[in-house]
């Protein structure tokens, strides 16, 4: 074999080290079969030489390939290329300069995988979305978060930083069960109550317990996507139980059940998603009556207790569960903040038992630290003050849109004003094409929510979901303004006819 | 209807306030029928007087049931059941106080789930557990990193508190993309990367996007056991390579082919998990290029890349894939703490896109202050600095664990000092009951791993995984010395024979 010679230039574009990059390129002509098993290495001195780097630098390739199998070294002959190595047929591989880029398409196939659930849409910034469910962060305690996770991290830092309970830190899952007994009639206990990455984790995980391939799963329709997408991923089909005034028509599980045995109802009886209608007192007898006899699981998302303004909050139907039929998920999301990823679910020991177990294998733990300063917050009571606050200003803020809806757009909607939730259901003008107004709102700057976002089918429905907690007043009022001036200016389709006005 | 006196006592062991626990009797009465639709209840000045409580503690009970539907308000009239119910028949339910624990068993079935995962063994506190994997988050610059989530959170903390990208933090992602470049030769952009909650959350989610139920999947054995339980769980069935000193025996992939089309190989290249040998290069170039011929994904897991001692760590395979056949996991968990829970994929855009879809149903994104105030810390090199102080910890702690057991259990292992890696892979000389010599041990208060936890079909070997990473160098020699006392005072079964002494 003629002598070997190193092709090879210094690229300053890359930025991986010298030594790698030589390193690298001897390995690629060991692979395209410029060098072959045993063949002699230059000595470093004249590698170095010919290369013009430093000697330190070819060491340091040497010792890298001899590390990666690619060559040995005999103390006084040299290095060689390892004999350990298949024998390549010399192949005219294409010529590999160093990447800096991964490929741009997988070299193998992949599975069907569901189409991605955005909780914030991406809008331009100077937009003002009306976005259903997510609260003010900027009314957040903050400073006193960051203050209790170093509080935390101080103390315990290595109780919190190292593996733990996949069921969440002890002292938050203590501090939320105490809050679930005395606010909401739910009874829990350490051992009941599971800490999950916001209420989604407890959706799935919840899904993966209950269900296998082929069961029957009810859903409020219209309803909450991301929570029929993890009972679909499970293999849950998927039955929609229509909604009205009382909530959830629940008379129509016995029609249903015809299908087949139903593992689970999955619904929002508070404040219904997005509808914010309250299941009425009557039906939540007639569900539990219903499951009980079945052995159907409900599971109750409560997903914003508190935000009730008219009264107290309902008490869930947790809190009247005594047989173990209720698994009750709740979350921090909205009271605090979603991106702390705090949600919880409640039920009964084996329950916990079973999804601590699955879970342990989906991310095997949350994140300890900021449970635990959580749990800090909450004792301290920082909580529920922060509760309180929240609730006085979404209040406001649903007054606030309320009114400024009725007199800027009162002929296009029609709504009641909700009693709770961060958002406001609105009924739209028939004679207005909603897809047509979403898109021409966007032009102004405004974003909400249409039915078919909602709706099983993913049909449009005459409706609008509009929230009015992350926005503030004037910003509401803005939004409005913005939403009246592009139902103005749409195009003559969408306008509203003129013998109707 | 003889008039209705509520049955009532109140019971001050109970949490609830004293309203709510009104409110629950007089719904239970109404439940089991000695309340009936239409049915007229006492004025709340009645009714306070005979149960001994404020009138306001009434009004807010009748408040209550008000707003749960139970009852109405006329407002001459007074308060009575609502209409609305259901007619129960009176049916003698039994006597309901109010509960303060959930139910002990669920009112309907699970369905099968994997046994838990425990990374921590919940051993007592005063064993030391020489155990494979853990890093001494004593070393962390635990202040360094509550300062920098501090800093995020004051800077950020709108946006890090919010809905985020699914993906993980934008900042974080480019951080580790350069970091990846640099150190590891593996080309890697943002959008290439995608941060997972510790690898293990990327093992879930690789699996899930990569196999349906029935595909088959080669993995290492020894091995990782919450690996493959992530692949069973995507309903994958695996197929086990065997190890020997070159690492996987990557030959045996063709029979195994003779099964069925392989969709992935499972495996860690580096320091092989449980044995610590890496795979040859031979190895490598044969794996490669018989992944590019099947259109199998290798799933290479480089946990602990950084902890290679002899010379620079070996290469990763994904630094010489320009295939797009590679898919690279990695993790903090080692390099800083597993509470951190950070772990990342790397592989071509539309495979992070399709992971991060589902992860958008499984816990919708990982936590972006932590993400953020990690970012900081790699920016800053504290991570790096970090890094170069903890290698040189671990590799004094892995020479004083190889020099011990020399010493104190010569004739019981025999082990090659690992090039890199948190831990020592030993032979146990056959005439040693190992599971007894686990046992005793556990007596002196010191554990390690066994075999078994790492066979594919979970039955005992020979052999015993030593982790040296996170005690410090007095508590290997005591924990070496506990071991070598245990195996003294084994049971006459487990104790090496006399003529073989």
């Amino acid at each position: 074999m003629a002598r070997w010679e190193l092709a090879f230039s210094v690229d300053p574009a890359v930025k991986q080290p010298l030594f790698v990059q030589i390193a690298h390129a001897i390995s690629m002509d060991v692979r395209r079969g410029r060098l072959r098993p045993g063949d002699a290495l230059p000595g470093s001195r004249t590698l170095a030489r010919s290369l013009g780097v430093h000697r330190n630098t070819v060491l340091a390739a040497y010792q890298e390939l001899t590390a990666e199998g690619w060559i040995e070294t005999a103390r006084a002959r040299g290095s060689f290329v390892s004999r350990d190595l298949p024998d390549p047929k010399p192949r005219a591989l294409p010529r590999i300069s160093p990447r800096s880029d991964v490929p741009a398409r997988p070299a193998y196939e992949l599975r069907h995988v569901p189409e991605m659930y955005r909780a914030s849409q991406g809008h331009p910034p100077t937009t003002l979305a009306l976005a259903g469910g997510i609260p003010d962060v900027r009314l957040l305690p903050s400073v006193e978060l960051a203050r209790a996770y170093r509080r935390v991290i101080k103390a315990q830092g290595s109780a919190l930083l190292g593996y733990g309970d996949s069921r969440g830190h002890a002292r938050l899952r203590t501090g939320l069960a105490q809050m679930l007994s005395v606010t909401r009639g739910v009874a829990a206990s350490r051992d009941t109550v599971l800490i999950t990455r916001g209420s989604q984790m407890a959706l799935y995980l919840v899904a993966r317990a209950l269900t296998a391939p082929g069961d029957l799963v009810a859903v409020e329709n219209p309803g909450y996507q991301p929570a029929w997408e993890a009972f679909r991923l499970a293999g849950a089909r998927l039955l929609p139980l229509s909604i009205d005034s009382g909530g959830a028509n629940v008379k129509e599980l016995a029609k249903l059940a015809a299908r087949g045995p139903i593992r689970a109802i999955y619904l929002t009886p508070h404040h219904q998603y997005p509808t914010t209608v309250t299941l009425s007192a009557a039906r939540r007898i007639e569900l539990i009556s219903f499951a009980r006899t079945h052995r159907i699981a409900i599971i109750e998302d409560d997903y914003d207790h508190e935000f009730h303004y008219e009264g107290r909050p309902v008490l869930p139907m947790a809190s009247v569960d005594d047989k173990g039929a209720v698994i009750y998920i709740g979350t921090l999301s909205k009271v605090l903040a979603p991106g702390l990823r705090i949600g919880y679910v409640v039920a009964p020991p084996p329950v916990i038992e079973a999804i601590a177990s699955y879970r342990s294998y989906v991310d095997l733990q949350g994140d300890l630290a900021v449970e635990a300063a959580v749990a800090d917050l909450l004792e301290a009571g920082d909580v529920q003050r922060h509760i309180r606050r929240a609730r006085r200003v979404y209040q406001e803020r649903r007054d606030i849109l309320a009114a400024q809806l009725k007199k800027q757009l009162g002929s296009a909607l029609s709504f009641e004003k909700p009693t709770g939730g961060m958002a406001l259901w609105a009924h739209v003008a028939q004679e207005i094409d909603l897809a047509a107004w979403e898109e021409q709102a966007a032009h102004h700057g405004v974003a909400f929510q249409t039915a078919r976002r909602f709706t099983f089918d993913g049909r449009m429905r005459p409706y609008v979901r509009l929230g009015f907690a992350s926005l503030g007043e004037t910003e509401i009022t803005e939004a409005v303004r913005r939403m009246a001036r592009a139902l103005k200016e749409m195009p003559q389709k969408g306008r509203p006819r003129r013998d109707q006005s």
